[in-house]
Order: C-alpha cells, then structure tokens, then sequence
C-alpha cells in the first residue's frame, strides 16, 4: 500500500497505472475524512469488488464546516486508518494537508441548487458547496472511474449524482448500503462523541425508522403525513433527543410529496430522513422504501 | 476530419487516441461558439503546435447569454466552420446540439468569484457561471491536455485560470494573442452586426488603446487615472460610441490599482480593456502592457 501526500506524485501513480493496464484497469475511489469505520471499510470493500486499483482518500475538508460546526474537534487517527485500508487492501492512500489542496484561497464553487435546499442543506448552509468542490477537486485528481460513497449521507449521494450528471463528470458515484452496529446504531465518525446514555438514547432513531418501515411493509394504508407524525413521536419518546428536521421526500430527487399522498399510491423510491441531536453531537440516519415493491410482496 | 455530435461518441474517440499513443500524445481542445474566422484559425494553429491531436468545439452555449442577448440570433455557419476547421487540419470536430450538452436543466452551477465581479462579468451578469460551468462540462467529456483562449476575451481566460487551479483541473489554459484585420479591427463573430459606418467608428477602439500604449512605450511618466482618462477622451472622440467600461486592471489577478500609481511603479503585467457599444453592437478589446519590462526598454 502506497502512501501519497502530494497531487503531482498521485496524479503520476494513477497515470502508471493507466499506462500499465492500457486502459482497462478500472481505478475505484473513496473519498473520506478518515477516522475510519466498518462503514467505510464497506466502501472499500464494494471498491475491491468492482474496481481494479482502489485509492482511498483522507482529508478533513474545512469548507465543509460552518462556523460553529465541528472541524477543529474532528476525530483524527492516522495510524488507525492506515492500518484498516492496510487490512481492506487499498492499493493507495491520498493523505493531503490542507496546503496541499487550498494553497491559495478557493474563488471557485461548485454550488448545486434544489436538491440542496432541505435536509442537511437547510441546517447546514454552504455544507453542500463545500462538499461538491472538494469532491471534484479530488476526482479531477484521483479521475477515478467510480467513487464510492455510504448511503448514510443520502443526501450527498443524490447532490454528487447531480453534480456528475450536469458537468459530464466521467465517473460513476456507486451508492453503498449504511452499515449499522448490532444494536441498529449507524456507523459514524462522529459517534465518538457520544456519552454512553447519549448513544444508548441515539438508538432511537435506527429502532424508529425500522418501526415506520415495519407498519408500512405490513400493509397498513398510510399517507406521508402519518409516517412523518410516526416518527416524530418515536423520536421524541427519547427525553434528550432534539429533533432537527425529519422528512419523507422522494429519493433520489428529493421532491416534497404532499402530506396526504398514501404511500403505496407513489411509484420509485422514498428516503424517510432524520437528523436529531443528543446533546451537542448531531446524528443522521435514513431509510429508503420502495412502496411499490413492499406492496405487490403483500 | 472527423465530424462527431454525441458525447459518448467522443469520449470513445479520445480515449481510443490515448491508447494507440500509449498515454504520450497530448490532445488540444479549441471550444469555440462557431462562426470561425481567423482568431479562431489562430488558436487551431497554436494547437497544432502544442499538441498531437486537434480537437475543436463548436456549441452556442444558452446559459452564458443573458435575457435580452443575443443567444437566438448569435451567427451560425457549420458548413463554413467546417471547411476552416478541415483547411486548419483539425482531427475531430465536436457539434452538439443543445439537447445533448443540457439533457435536463442543469442544477449545477461553476462559480468563480472575485475576477468576474468586474468588466463583462458586471455588465453580463451570470455571464461568466455560463462559461464557466460549459467549458468544464467540455473539459470533462474531450478530457484535453490543453485548451486553447484567444487573449480578446481577457476576462475569460484570467477566470478560467483561476477555476482549473481552484479545481485542480487536469488542463493547461493556453493564452493566444488577439488577431487584427489590418486596419486594427479585433476579429469577433460580432462584428457581422456592424453597418460599415459602425464598422469604420469601432477601429477607435484598437487606434485609442495604440496611442495610450504609445504614449506609455514612450517613457511619459503616466498614472492610472491619466491613462484611463486618455482612453475615454479618445473612444469618445467617435460620435456614436458609447462606453460600457474602460479599466487599467492587474492581469491576470484583474485588481483594481490606486488612481494616483504611476504605471512605471508597478511591477508585473497591466491591461488596459474596453467594452464600448457602436449602434446595437457591443464590441469589447484589450491590450496588455508591461510597465517594468518598457521602461527598463526606453
């Protein structure tokens, strides 16, 4: 496994290895912001899978950050990620500092509108922007053929296919399942941050999504209204969970639905999303439903 | 010469040329909005030069035009650019239609900031999102080693620059010089709009940026302000121009400088640009000059 800390020297290796496979060897990238997981470790595996030259990249991007927000307490642990991409048989870790990918202040966005205006968008604004032009900042490095991204962020899957899809990006942004903890908790860089009554009461979100997602596959006729209440009142049954937002949108257009469209009447799939704070640490977890599918299997 | 209007077409293209030259020949990209003349033929040629293979762009992009511009009755002559581009030994030829560049309305917009709040970039708002976000979605399918401005969009390339380093984009922005008719005319696909009078009245433009520049070469000690002041002075010396903009500007940085700088104190390139309108017609032309290199000349 190969450690970069520099865009000249990376851009060389993925370069070789083009040159070496004579175009055939696919190259799968996945971008992180390290303190790695089982989460990622999946993505890393699906990139094994699918792809012949896997690079993994680690970098804590500050203008993903507001003010405020997280990016000096991010977790960092080099060592231990580099020993799990070790173990999941990444051929190269990209490892830059921040010099290294803002030498100058960036004048450049990449701002995707709609699909950003809710959700995380909404609570966090410009995180999106951000997150786009880092993104392709890294794959016009890296110029992966797919990159490798968890559905726990939901939301930055369904920006990035945007993105790709409006500026002709030649890479394919590869979905991957969330992974969860035996106990439903979503993986997550920032569950360090929970006190053990805070993660023991964090699992309330994973235990309510499956709730809603139970009464829905069972059959029971219920309009988007109703779910969304459902989860309200499951969530709330925390005493220290604070609710910031909970949605019931199409996926991956994001689209409102009116409140009084009955579920099994909508054709593709829904995200229920959910973002709720247990004290100072926010969490996100989601669910996607295919009503149409959970109907005819009734 | 081959003729290619899909994208995924040219994709195979290119990336059947970055095989059989086994990863070493460069590949050109001259993007252009058609109706060539010889500025055009200038940039094919530096291309030629510069790089193995030849590819030229032509698309008349909607989202850099304005409401109330002139994107529906911008020229447009495809059998006569293809007969330039072939006399110029262009390898592929790109003509897509709009359909094919903006499947849907795009979500995704490129924005620099800074270096297009002035000149064009105040005057035509949302002009320079429009080229930025289609000359990457261009980048992105030719995928060239090096693409190819003419320096009388100035502006252009300065903001191009800056996103293709800003992104890390893997791409050289080559700057080629403004071509002249030899009565001083800047070459525009604009300037079929002019009546001959208008016609005659625009040769102000390159006459007065001449005579200032003159009148600098000469070692006459000169401010920004005066400079400006000359400009003006001699465009309005034409009955029927009217001045849009006239700036002295750090290039490529496009900063503004103190009125009172005396242009021999400055190190580092100067431009001096105009945007002026003759009849319905808005004509913009440009002149760098290098204050240290002159006067160490004199």
């Amino acid at each position: 496994m190969k450690i970069i800390r520099n865009i000249v020297e990376l851009r060389q290796e993925v370069k070789q290895y083009r040159v070496t496979s004579t175009g055939n060897g696919k190259v799968g990238f996945v971008p992180t912001m390290g303190f790695l997981h089982e989460g990622h470790a999946s993505l890393m595996s699906r990139a094994h899978d699918l792809s012949d030259l896997v690079v993994l990249s680690i970098f804590v991007n500050p203008i993903q950050f507001g003010p405020g927000e997280d990016y000096e307490t991010y977790p960092r642990h080099e060592e231990q990620d580099l020993a799990l991409a070790e173990r999941q048989g990444v051929d190269i870790v990209f490892i830059p500092t921040v010099e290294e990918m803002y030498p100058t202040q960036t004048l450049t966005k990449i701002m995707v509108s709609e699909v950003t205006q809710l959700l995380c968008g909404a609570s966090r604004p410009g995180h999106f922007d951000g997150v786009t032009t880092v993104v392709s900042k890294l794959i016009n490095i890296v110029q992966p053929d797919q990159a490798y991204f968890g559905l726990k962020d939901a939301q930055q899957i369904a920006v990035l296919q945007q993105m790709v899809h409006d500026l002709n990006m030649n890479v394919e942004i590869v979905p991957c399942p969330i992974v969860r903890e035996a106990d439903g908790l979503a993986l997550s860089s920032r569950n360090v941050y929970l006190s053990s009554e805070e993660r023991k009461q964090a699992l309330v979100l994973s235990r309510s999504l499956l709730e809603v997602k139970g009464t829905f596959d069972s059959g029971e006729s219920v309009n988007v209204s109703e779910i969304r209440k459902m989860l309200i009142a499951l969530i709330n049954s925390s005493p220290i969970a604070v609710i910031d937002y909970v949605e019931v949108l199409t996926f991956p257009e994001l689209d409102r639905i009116n409140d009084d469209v009955l579920l099994h009447d909508i054709t593709g799939k829904l995200i229920m999303a959910v973002a709720v704070k247990f004290g100072k640490t926010r969490l996100i977890d989601n669910m996607l439903i295919t009503p149409k599918e959970a109907v005819s299997l009734v």
